[in-house]
């Protein structure tokens, strides 16, 4: 089980670090971000300072009852590395990659956790801490997280898009978390842009993320370099067409590659469209864009900032379009924003 | 000035109509739709029952101050038609084409009313009729109209999209109408749906309204005529392509004619796609397609079926995508609605 502590992550963050003699307060939460590759935690002040992180590999969990049992550790690690015991702990929250309900804190078939569909991974944590425990969609925390301390701060109505491996987004609506009817989460991610665009998982054509996201801007450079157009990417590739990364083609775009320029441009192109897109459904006050791809935020934000001032219909002025501030700690900062809401508003149960 | 009652619409609609005994009871209220050819208007019981109708021709009120008092005049005469006085009036609500601003009560630049920039329409009657006044924009309006009486009713989120010669789409929620950050107005019908697409007169290429308006399909039927490809649309015009309309683009659709079969084909293409899309940016429980395209529904079913079938991301089950139900009334009902709960709600002001 990896075990090390993430003191990388931590540079990347626009965080506060706290001073080393901080004492955790009485109620001091946990915030969980759980994801295909790895499962984050620290533990978070009511006022956001972060006392301790930890994290483990999602891979070492490969059964139902190893993930629940490495949660258990992780949290106990974060609570000595941040100083606390149990008694100062207030509560759990934790972001997840969906599909999910939050109310019966269970996962579903997820496509990229090793969990069975259904899965409850709140009652194992509630019973073993004897705090409230809430579960949330990874995008939607991310976004609290954005809202709290990060880009959105301040603002009445946030689109947080993160474009990674896929294209989520999370919205936050005077501080809270909002969904559709009946709870159920939007899938911004996968609204149409393109028709004629490519296949994605999700049954759609030339949906935003079968445009722009990692996946389908690392497919268009393999495709690339296989083809022959570019050279540079089979040269970064070590001269493996099926091994070229979304990096490589960031990389090559920016060396002056075309077939990896234009593979870039239509990523931008795409997430411009998609920016219109939020604006005119949504009419948010903060768009926000973090995630993996977001990395090489300066790659797309002439053509955002070209489609910005083409809007007619909707009063732009006001709109706020930027980069994610808090980087990988957007989702961990969220999930103990969830859960300290939820205590807020008395919605957080023990049992 | 046009002032004959409208019997047709009456018929058109959905709603219970009163007995000519009934009484106005003391909380009535006018409800008043505003469009680019007509203003109709009516008295609506606290509990929807409509007690008398009157409408004027928009072209008739040339100037804020004719418009005015053509507002007046047409609440009087609805008044008369109810046999109510004054002071059985509870309130007017007014839907209107946008922009506007529902809590200065001023409509700006509008494209299709003889209005000035800032045109205050809400005091003057306010003034007169000494009750609350409230604007709101047209589609808005009719989304609470089809929420509180049509086929929104139960529904905890809807979505109620009008195709006519432009794309508009209101929203409820728990009843109320929502909207952006600060108010604004989300203009889901300038949505892209497709880059390739036609220029909208809003600025972007391929939005919801450029591919599937009426003024979207008349203009296709025109250069189809025009073209050659449509030598039924060219007969149907009588010779001059110039005047072929969308409604005889679905009369030559339904007789068969192959060009203006893919006309409607590719409108109901991209409206499959908008409710797609609808579905996965808002996630609501009911979708309502209203508005002069609608009448055509049976011709947009099929395409709009085959994309809710093959959704995966977002919980299909229970989201009803359904023909709007009160027709034009739809408006007018809906901004009775409005000032009601401005009215439950004591945000309605008298002065």
């Amino acid at each position: 089980m990896d075990s090390s502590s993430n003191g990388s992550q931590a540079s990347e963050s626009a965080l506060r670090q706290p001073h080393p003699q901080v004492r955790a307060p009485e109620s001091t939460l946990v915030g969980v971000d759980i994801g295909g590759t790895k499962i984050a935690a620290a533990a978070i002040t009511p006022d956001g300072r972060v006392l301790g992180r930890a994290q483990v590999a999602t891979t070492d969990c490969a059964s139902y009852e190893a993930f629940v049992q490495a949660l258990i550790a992780l949290v106990d690690r974060v609570l000595e590395a941040a100083g606390m015991d149990s008694r100062t702990l207030a509560g759990i929250g934790l972001g997840c990659p969906g599909p999910l309900d939050p109310e019966r804190g269970t996962v579903h078939d997820p496509y990229t956790l090793p969990l069975p569909d259904g899965a409850d991974i709140v009652t194992p944590l509630r019973r073993r801490y004897g705090v409230p425990v809430v579960l949330e969609l990874d995008t939607f925390a991310a976004a609290l997280g954005e809202h709290w301390l990060g880009a959105g701060a301040g603002h009445e109505f946030v689109a947080c898009v993160m474009i990674g491996t896929g294209i989520g987004c999370g919205l936050v609506r005077h501080g809270k978390v909002t969904r559709g009817a009946r709870g159920a989460y939007p899938e911004i991610g996968h609204h149409v842009i393109d028709p004629s665009g490519p296949l994605c998982y999700c049954g759609a054509r030339g949906c935003w993320e079968a445009l722009a996201s990692g996946t389908a801007i690392g497919r268009a450079g393999r495709e690339a370099a296989a083809s022959g157009r570019s050279s540079r990417l089979l040269e970064l590739a070590g001269g493996r067409a099926d091994t070229v990364t979304s990096e490589m083609v960031f990389r090559a775009s920016r060396e002056g590659d075309r077939a990896a320029h234009e593979i870039v441009a239509r990523a931008a192109e795409a997430t411009a469209i998609g920016v219109h897109n939020v604006i005119h459904f949504l009419a948010p006050d903060a768009i926000i864009l973090g995630g993996g791809v977001m990395q090489h935020y300066d790659l797309f934000a002439p053509a955002i900032e070209q489609a910005l001032a083409a809007i007619t219909m909707v009063p732009r002025q006001g709109i706020s379009v930027t980069r994610a501030q808090l980087g990988p700690d957007a989702g961990l900062v969220g999930a103990a924003r969830c859960v300290a809401l939820a205590l807020q508003e008395g919605r957080a149960s023990r049992s």
